[in-house]
């Protein structure tokens, strides 16, 4: 997998709404977890959401930090994802090491990425939404990056296998991998 | 098809993030606009939030009215969603009429629900968050419909030929049809 720099239309990575995995860590202890609730807010400059209780172990260096990574997996990926969503960083378990993910190194934040994600945004958080026991974060994507493969001229392809992973509840997930054009 | 009242799980529903066709009116004149930032905000009581800009002829409603539908479309509505999409309520064109959407009573809200999705929540809105050029409207489901083919025992179910629709961008979208098991 390659990756390369994206640096316009940005938004359309989470355009499709699959879940994603979101990575955060205060320089000492760093966090991952599974987030289904997400979404653009804005194209340019790129802006994003993303719902999170505010128990949530990783949540407390979103907050801390002021910084997020989001990274989007293929469905190969599910099993992964499950496993951050159902596991808590408060057991100790490095979900890193644990799922095999990958760790990549930011450019602009400290927060680490999932290498093995085909896409990663690099956000600062702009404002928090206190929603009682959940919290609606939005943030600024400063930098992102996607695999060459499934990311061209500023869109999504499934051309090369590409397949999108989107969350019904508990276990089951549905998969995105054919485009249609509409008239 | 047959919708039936969805009392649990509502949330379900907009799990996937499919883009939705949002519905609203002041008892006058009415408005649906397609929207793909959408995303459950909250379980129970379960709670939505979208993105619209502020010029949207059909925000103005929502902003003035505190209520909206949100209408979940099969991928076969694809041209309809695009149409939505395109087409500005400012013209004076009934997209209902225009689009065949079919009108649907909604229960406690006032706004109109688009029949022919597979799916119709009612919402009133709990908060909105100023984003500038564009809003990010947070709100409450009262009442939620499903088709009883594609929403089964509190969760959505392919087997009967659903389909839903992920926008991509421009006239692109994806599409989900098939379900997997994460362990």
């Amino acid at each position: 997998m390659t990756k390369v720099k994206v640096e316009s239309n940005i938004y359309s990575l989470l355009n499709p709404g699959s879940v994603v995995l979101v990575s955060a860590g205060d320089g000492e202890r760093e966090g991952v977890f599974a987030v289904s609730w997400n979404m653009p807010v804005r194209k340019d400059p790129p802006m994003v959401a993303f719902e999170s209780s505010q128990g949530h172990f990783t949540y407390q260096f979103v907050r801390k930090t002021g910084e997020f990574g989001i990274n989007i997996p293929e469905a190969k990926m599910v099993n992964q994802v499950l496993g951050c969503g159902k596991v808590s960083g408060k057991t100790g378990v490095d979900k890193f090491a644990k799922f095999e993910l990958g760790r990549r190194q930011a450019e602009k934040i400290k927060a680490p990425l999932v290498e093995t994600a085909f896409a990663n945004l690099e956000c600062r958080v702009s404002q928090i939404v206190d929603m009682g026991a959940s919290a609606l974060v939005i943030g600024q994507v400063v930098a992102a990056v996607a695999d060459d493969q499934h990311f061209q001229n500023g869109q999504l392809v499934f051309d090369n296998g590409l397949e999108l992973l989107h969350h019904l509840g508990g276990n089951r997930f549905c998969v995105s991998d054919r485009v249609i054009i509409g008239e």
